[in-house]
């Protein structure tokens, strides 16, 4: 396995799997996770930053593995009596995960950047990587649906997915500019990984920082993406449905396209096989793996594959 | 039974106490309680409002009667992960009573007032009484120690009353008026009673927000005290140790002498009777009964003996 210094860019659930991949392989000097917070929203008055909390669970392990969210054996004591007290909660928060978002709300309103509140819940949680959010500033992901414009977590929690998607936009602060780390790691590194998350709600947030996309396209090294939709459905999450909606071709070809300028090496499941040629079209190197990460031993594996690639 | 509008100023569970035997006899337009809030303070970065959260529970029927705070029956998962986030948890919150403080602090943030939210809590507890802040403004006591000034509850709680009081101040920001409700309540109560908290800690704050104290010295009705120092004991609290570092007597009369001019009968325990002729000699009537209120029964005898007195 080649030495290297991998930035992994990431979502929830698929991204966490893969970065938990690299973090059981390659010292915690040499993995950078960023991490989409186009999804990030106030709850009960905290900062939930839900794509952050993913990776922080996961890689911390302590990640409820049943709902893809969450921590692992978690009660609703305070949720409940919240719901008592007349809140909207619709938005689901254990007790153990309502610490994090306290913790975040106060460290925040301390003066404190995201990146420094994550750095600081990751050091609690004994993460050794590098977890960085895209942004230190605010960048939301909007839903335009039929039925009127959402939050990521509205489309996806209360209204579960079932509006028809028209478009993505990006609400973004004047300021917002990649996260110090993110920009480090950017120059730093020399692999860059789109991890197996929604290119549409985890991907495009991250691409749609002021001066990533460009950053990306000079990359140093070589870029690898690994498909999140495998046989024509999305392994967790809207993907196959928001895919569907927007017109393009649930697969991986569908996806492949999205990363068209901005990816070298196409990761595909075994089970596409017969898609390589025309991802190859593309332009992109295309390799085809086991590429579901039901198993620790799993995301290992693929991880191992992507540092092993001879590129 | 004499029907009266009764405004009791309480502080924490002395006054909650009382007020709930008041609550049990009168109806739900004829009781106005108004509390303490100097000893708010921020933990987590959530509003917490002590003897507020103690009166709701009390007349909600959730108190922990074990503690004499927080909800009854309470589990500490999220202030047990705010700990290990590195937060200084030594002011405990359990998992339901954190949610008070969440929507408490959510509600304010909106613009609400602190009696708005009071009001909205209440509700959503099925309390039928008015209980109102003294003050929707900051008027916080700061206790002078001999190791430093501090919060009441890092007096009372971080430090366990251990320090010696020097004396007691007040902070208060220049808008700090009575709350809407107690101003109402002051012209519009016929009894005001001095609950059987803590003069010092619990009463002097309500007495320091401005104009307070002139107009209770111009009440219509009767002023009556209920004294918290039993046999030269506090019932709870520090009230006792308080009293003796600020050299005034660990008795009943040691509290009477504070209530010279905004009183005009002073309850004391059969324990106390023995003391009636000094507490006189100040200018007060004084009634002799059981004040220690064990059961609800007990409360409500009370409350009604209050009310029944021949004014």
């Amino acid at each position: 396995m080649k030495k290297s210094k991998v930035l992994a860019l990431a979502g929830g659930v698929g991204g966490a799997k893969l970065a938990l991949g690299f973090n059981l392989i390659l010292d915690e000097d040499t993995l950078v996770i960023v991490v989409n917070t186009g999804d990030d929203e106030e709850f009960y008055g905290l900062h939930v930053s839900p794509d952050l909390d993913t990776v922080m669970y996961t890689l911390g392990g302590i990640a409820n593995p049943d709902t893809g969210w969450g921590i692992t054996g978690e009660t609703f004591r305070s949720l409940k009596r919240l719901q008592q007290y007349g809140a909207d909660t619709w938005f689901n928060l254990g007790d153990m995960d309502m610490a994090t978002h306290i913790r975040r709300t106060q460290l925040l309103g301390q003066g404190n950047t995201l990146s420094q509140v994550t750095n600081s819940l990751c050091s609690s949680l004994g993460i050794a990587p590098s977890i960085y959010p895209m942004t230190d500033h605010r960048l939301r992901t909007i839903v335009v649906t039929e039925v009127g414009n959402m939050s990521f977590q509205e489309y996806f929690v209360k209204n579960r997915c079932e509006p028809q998607v028209i478009s993505l936009k990006f609400d973004l602060s004047s300021e917002c500019a990649p996260s110090p780390g993110f920009m480090k790691a950017l120059k730093a590194s020399d692999l860059l990984v789109f991890c197996p998350s929604n290119p549409f709600l985890s991907i495009d947030p991250i691409l749609a920082v002021p001066g990533v996309r460009e950053k990306i396209k000079g990359f140093q090294g070589p870029r690898i993406a690994v498909s999140p939709i495998v046989g024509g459905e999305a392994i967790k999450g809207p993907a196959g449905k928001i895919l569907e909606e927007l017109g393009h071709e649930v697969s991986c070809v569908g996806v492949a396209k999205r990363y068209v300028d901005i990816c070298d090496i196409f990761i595909i499941d075994r089970m596409d096989a017969h898609l390589a040629t025309l991802i190859e079209k593309l332009g992109m190197r295309v390799v085809v793996t086991n590429t579901i990460m039901g198993s620790d031993e799993e995301k290992r594996k693929l991880a191992q594959e992507i540092l092993s690639l001879d590129y």
